[in-house]
């Protein structure tokens, strides 16, 4: 990551004072504001703005549970009630604003959950630094032979360096291209929102991300998965650090029954409780195709 | 409005001490922070939470514009020229939440605006208040002989006493009955969920309602204007004076360009350019219905 | 249910003859268009339209998977993989319009799924006709004792005929003085817009409502559950119904993973792994709360 | 445009022949069924699927205005109504399915309209073809340079040879390691999701765009507006044609009230009127910065 020297002054800045609010604030995410996490190579996450706290969610869900939430004795064992429940509509009472500097080609991963609010850096208004996503060494991985849109080894001796030397070269020469296409001097120089679609994915973009706790796990639990492409993971894994210390109890609460958890079908349960009862189950007598078999045994013997 | 000596309890509470924070502030809308504004009869509203400012505004255009920004001299200039092009994404990074009391009418106009997130005490697992909704005399009016959706004049005399009678007693028989039928003595007491439905569409409920600035504009131009209904234009009124304290640039460009504002058809400013060219310009010869030139001359001559 | 005889006449001349479509038919639905099916005393749903069928949900993978789509042989086979992996754009690319007649308090908790279009007859401009909710003997039921949200047994006796005394003859008063406020004869007339807030929330409304197929179950994952209320319930089974006719793949799939699943807790996958090692797991070493051990439970011994 | 010898065979399959009815179907969509438009060098859109008519859209409003919309006369004058008072449900109630190729810098404008189903070909999963966007000798614009965010003159001579040149060898060669990186002869292969970040912007991909009427007005207002970046504003005129036959009365409306429209702030319409009644208004005197008077004077004078 490089934050410019301007960044880095106005980050100081902002951290130098604070106000005094009557809002309710989390003092773990304050130790946040402001400051850029690095996540990949030149990509950052950073907290500019949150609303609520665990107490906000308890807040809400008296509200519309009223006297029917007396009887969970305290917030924490509430908050898990729930979560376990799917009762999403106290968690959306927090948001966060984030801003994040990413690849394009994970930007259009993550634009794919509509329910945020995004303001991104326009390459029609503007120019588009020379910032290029190379992966690391141990990164750099070879097609999955048994997954379509999975990851294989890591790439080794030539074909490794081959593959980096490709990636950075051809990015700098589109670079180069595109600042000479731009260039008004001694010519017209072309549009920006023309001369912007010679650079590759992997260039660098930035944006304002806003939303609510309740799509914010939903998108973690997505994107923060074992399976997500691992470009996208890296930042739902930096996203996740900072709610567990925005919103510790739900953050808790979300580890246990989604991220840990599983969703089982009819036919899994019921091969369960067969289990359960001594039977001796395979897939043959399961009801499940191999492919959700293995998925099943997966759970079962992680 | 009444507040339960609790509820007064933790408003002062809550107003008691300021907690430090590195986020940004808003002081117009700290000072109205969790008091009650009264609406109608027994309602009100309140700002529970908040989220950014106009500068928050300026920050994410300039995210987005980049150095395309730079040209409009100051904030307000840059704000005007979002809303004037309507560039709504800079306005959906500030957020608020409020708190409403409201009757079941209200609400129920209100929630058909969807982009929000929205907590409502529900009357499945709680006991509604004995409090409803009568209108104040000069708020009782007849129904519009000219407008199938609109108000005449107000009702007098026997007529209003009448009214105001009905609309008192059946609602205090109702939830005489509401309470008869939930009671537990002597009898196994009528599921909650299902006595509620005896209460009339002028009883409150109350909740907390959360969304963003541009959907809160988009709500305050419908709901703040003239054709909308008299009982949830109050709390449209009620919600803009606390939005002009919260984001004063905003709120006035908003002012400007929307609540004052009219979007004219292309046939409509055609006899715009024919009037200023000297013409006499005519219902007959303007290509408009009779209800469109009605209120083409309505924003002519108001 | 009453259907008016003008209803009646014309789904009769909706049916009577088709036209030619290019686009994809689903057999099975096309029984079911604008037929009412009768849900509690007066309400109904029908089926005003439709886009898209099993087949259109695969198209729609296939477009997203392209050459990943090619192992899984068969279209249900494609289906179950994606409702089990929570690939939900696929299932949004079909849609459904349905015509609803229901009680204002079901409608209120419906309208809580907001990721749908709704177009609701409005008191404000027209009049409602005198019909109420009243509910049938065996569905008249006590508070629970033990849950706040739940019923208990069915009133007998004349606590039974007290209740049903009262939502009736409220609700024909409260009627009675809706006419009589709105009447012009010898007087102004109330505004429809006050005048309906006189009516209890057992009256009823009635809606188009639009959504996609994903967005559907996750209604009817909610609204058809046991847990749901029984007024909402019957609602969301008549569609179930509906939807299992018109895109029996996708149904089967929802049936199997999400209606009969259920999602595990980490703590409760570990019990099930630490049961099959053979140890003894009881609530006390299980790391769950009372509550959640109830259902766990119930989950494995339904 | 290069459709495969397959898609030709499967769009001439699809309408080899009708299927029976009962929908409502709206013949002047029906000719445009699965046949692609051509747009820019190697695009297309194609209608795949339609929910509804101009009747659905009338239909939809009188059950929300009942008897109140009795005393429009007529279908079109209604949906005039409902466009000019901003009453969107009814549209909504209309939705179309359409399957687009497109380059990928025009599908991140595209998808930032976020009301809208999508499911877009994976380069995760699948393989991307050698297809990228050239302009055409008149679409290679210079930077405006009076618009950050425009086109100036059409670029000549050896500045445009050389653009043009290196826009499709950029490619070309990208496009040649890309494969190279992904072949498995000799070598392992790298990962498809990691590879396909070599490819630029200009590359084609392709997508199933689901959206309500409603939405599909504001991205054509949008989008099919002079200011929109030319390259998709052909994709937006080429599906206004498409709506102009699905629904004519519904986008007469919109071409009269939005398309050809403009929303005037209260200090312009103050302008009017002082215009009107005589009065010399100049910017100095109008209240309005300099760039506000000249889109003003370009409403008055187009």
């Amino acid at each position: 990551m490089t934050l410019t020297p301007e960044q880095q002054a106005e980050i100081e800045a902002q951290r130098a004072r604070t106000q005094p609010t009557f809002r309710a604030t989390a003092p773990g995410i304050e130790a946040h504001l402001y400051r850029a996490q690095p996540v990949l190579d030149h990509g950052f996450v950073r907290v500019v703005d949150y609303m609520g706290d665990d107490a906000a969610i308890v807040q809400a869900a008296r509200v519309s549970y009223g006297a029917g939430t007396k009887h969970v004795s305290n917030d924490e064992g509430l908050i898990r009630y729930l979560m376990r429940h799917w009762h999403s509509t106290p968690f959306e009472m927090c948001e966060i604003k984030l801003h994040v500097k990413l690849p394009v080609f994970v930007a259009r991963q993550w634009i794919r959950h509509r329910t945020a609010n995004v303001n991104e850096y326009s390459a029609r208004y503007s120019i588009l630094d020379r910032e290029f996503y190379v992966p690391a060494p141990d990164a750099l991985a070879a097609q999955s032979t048994v997954n379509n849109q999975g990851r294989g080894e890591v790439l080794q001796g030539e074909e490794a360096e081959r593959v980096l030397r490709w990636l950075r070269d051809d990015a700098m020469q589109a670079y180069d291209h595109y600042e000479e296409m731009l260039s008004q001097e001694g010519q017209q120089g072309l549009a920006r929102e023309l001369a912007r679609m010679n650079l590759p994915a992997s260039v660098y973009t930035q944006w304002y991300w806003k939303t609510d706790l309740h799509n914010l796990f939903h998108f973690l639990r997505l994107r923060a998965d074992a399976h997500a492409q691992y470009e996208i993971r890296v930042y739902a894994d930096a996203i996740a650090a900072m709610v567990r210390d925005w919103v510790p109890a739900a953050y808790a609460a979300f580890e246990d029954y989604r991220m840990g958890g599983a969703t089982l079908s009819s036919r899994a349960l019921d091969c369960i409780r067969r289990m359960l009862a001594g039977e001796e189950v395979t897939q043959e007598n399961s009801g499940m195709s191999k492919g959700e078999w293995r998925e099943f045994e997966a759970v079962l013997h992680p």
